[in-house]
């Protein structure tokens, strides 16, 4: 029997995904699970990119060009221009999901080998895609204590060898809620233009911001036209997870180009999820304000409860929809599948991500956990009640009196 | 400036889509342009899944299983116990086009630097997923002359070393349109057993095939249940290569866990690819006889016509909707740019594929170009009467008496 291949030895198993059994399990058993380990909003898709799918009228679903649709492309890149993101439709590729626009860029620009530098905790499949793209991680660690602030510029300074080719940030931070501040990013642009690097900018969150803030672009900061690749997803934005749509922004025509023969390999991005994607541009800018001002209002509500859990520290994110807490458990991983296992609290339990995979630096994250706040505010409620009781019951039974 | 990486420069452009701009440019000179060049049928997408798209009632657009949805996995594998294909549920992933199934094979089975044994010619985009993969494509040439049925066992032998880890096939073919015998089928089985390899069969033309003639999957041959991978799509079957969806199926449990992982990273299929895909699985067998008999009737007049013109060879194929066909000229790449750019014949022109981008050795396809015969047989009449004239005029010009 022939032998598979070292890269998909080493593929992770998602740390999003890998409880799923046990929370099926769960409720096999009757119980209520509240899914907080998954950014898969309960928001309703824009009724606008609804309709414009149902009202599809063509006979035959074709190949789209491998760009994306034109009307999408011109449309959309209005819509960057309006946020301070000065492309063209020939400056953007509509791919498959975000995920797709990443993997795009990093086999583009980076060669086996080559080693990336992120920031973490970061967005866990960043380890599938440099497995897949043959490319080195190297972390450079945000500390829960200093709320995930971007270490600074002299942290980065001694990560940087003859073989760094990238920086790859997420901002709003995927798992950490954290928003860049214009020094950090004006810091992280001195660093690129320093050491002649790409800058990959997962900006996917960009709509979720809080407290009044203003999320800046990587767009924004002068002199990065050559060295910037923003990946984009309708995901999170209109809550069109299943469209799978995304886009890669970038002004250096080499690697457009070379992205393009990526997305020509592949034929095209999905048509539905085109169409959908094309018609929520035209959401109200309500429904934004709408749901922001939920997320928010959440965000409150789960981070003031979690800590007053005793032992259990959360800063308190700036935006997307996550934050990464710290729990009073030796091992968060354990404990989640003890929740998920072995405990209930009233017919309930809860369901989170343990943050170790969202770290590569061994050890780091081993007591943390992500939580995506994507239920509304009565179920994060019940949720918190419920992990108060379960970390209780935890701590009895590990370390009995 | 940050360079781009060495498999973004060894990128090839897509010799299907790389003369899109002369056939813009013809088309803005008021010309028709007969689209010969790429697989996207004129054929109706099946009424039952365009009805299921619209008939979408969730106010989500979620996430799915990374696997798929096991509702289309189950009435899927269904579909493929009737072919002869004993698959479960469990040992289907739906993938985003038959391109990402061949993508997660390679990933999961082969290692950079492993070799990939093809016949040649084969689907130009074979080559852009190895690059991916850092694979090397060591090709087995079919010859013309032969109608490019499937070279000898010896000529395998020769082109295996300790390096091989796979042998990739496509039947029926793209290109070509050959069709496998069961004695060719077994002569590969043979050398996959001997050698330990992997076997990945694309099989997405399965429904496509003349003469009264029967598809034989690769999973009726016995004893490869460890080797054997076989990339499928929606895309033809049922006229719809934008929906993005196709599958890849193993009995090999590790490899299946492998590829789910590399499933994982990227989420999930498109969600409304996949409800067409589950609705058209319900398309009556009629749709199927009409499709089939229009094909055969379109390859016969085609080939026919073909065959008519001085110093064309075309051998007629058994499956599929292509044809490779050697052109009296030196260079079919400068033949079919002239075609579109310097040639008109009642304002009208015809768009082929060079077949030199479907061939890795050197030299081989130069004067071959692939056609496919998506357009109905008023069509293709017009389109062939068109080349005939092309050839002609192209002679007098390049050699003139």
């Amino acid at each position: 029997m022939p032998s598979i291949s070292e890269k998909g030895r080493s593929m992770p198993a998602s740390p999003i995904r890998r409880l799923v059994p046990y929370a099926d399990a769960a409720r096999s058993r009757g119980l209520t699970v509240y899914q907080l380990n998954i950014g898969q909003p309960d928001i309703h898709t824009p009724d606008v990119a609804l309709q414009a799918v149902k009202s599809f009228s063509q006979s035959i679903i074709e190949y789209s060009h491998s760009a994306g649709n034109l009307s999408y492309r011109n449309k959309l890149a209005a819509y960057y221009q309006g946020m301070k993101m000065p492309v063209t439709a020939d400056q953007l590729l509509i791919t498959t999901g975000g995920s797709e626009a990443l993997l795009f860029a990093l086999m583009s620009c980076l060669n086996e080998e080559d080693e990336l530098i992120v920031p973490e905790p970061f967005y866990a499949n960043y380890i599938s895609f440099a497995i897949t793209a043959g490319v080195r991680i190297v972390p450079i660690t945000a500390r829960i204590e200093n709320g995930f602030a971007l270490p600074e510029i002299d942290a980065f300074e001694e990560k940087i060898t003859d073989r760094t080719k990238a920086i790859l940030i997420c901002n709003p931070s995927n798992p950490t809620g954290y928003l860049y501040t214009e020094e950090e990013l004006m810091r992280l642009r001195e660093i690129v233009l320093r050491h002649d690097l790409f800058l990959f900018a997962d900006e996917v969150y960009r709509e979720f911001v809080y407290d009044g803030r203003k999320h800046i672009s990587t767009f924004e900061l002068p002199g990065l036209e050559n060295h910037l690749v923003v990946v984009d997803s309708i995901s999170k934005r209109y809550s069109m997870c299943g469209a799978r749509i995304g886009a890669l922004l970038t002004r250096n025509e080499e690697v457009y180009q070379t992205c393009l023969k990526f997305a020509q390999a592949r034929l095209s991005p999905p048509t539905f999820g085109q169409i959908a994607g094309e018609a929520a541009l035209d959401t109200p800018s309500s429904y934004f304000d709408e749901v922001v001002t939920e997320y928010e209002a959440r965000r409150n509500y789960m981070v003031e409860l979690l800590n007053q859990i005793q032992g259990v520290l959360c800063p308190r994110p700036g935006g997307a929809f996550y934050s990464v807490a710290r729990l009073p458990v030796e091992n968060a991983e354990d404990f989640c599948i003890w929740m998920l296992k072995e405990f209930e609290y009233k017919k309930q339990t809860v369901m989170m991500a343990p943050a170790s995979g969202f770290y590569v630096t061994p050890g780091m994250g081993r007591d943390e956990v992500r939580l995506a706040y994507v239920l509304n505010r009565d179920k994060i409620g019940h949720a918190m009640e419920c992990l108060a009781h379960g970390l209780r019951a935890y701590q009895t039974v590990m370390q009995p009196a």
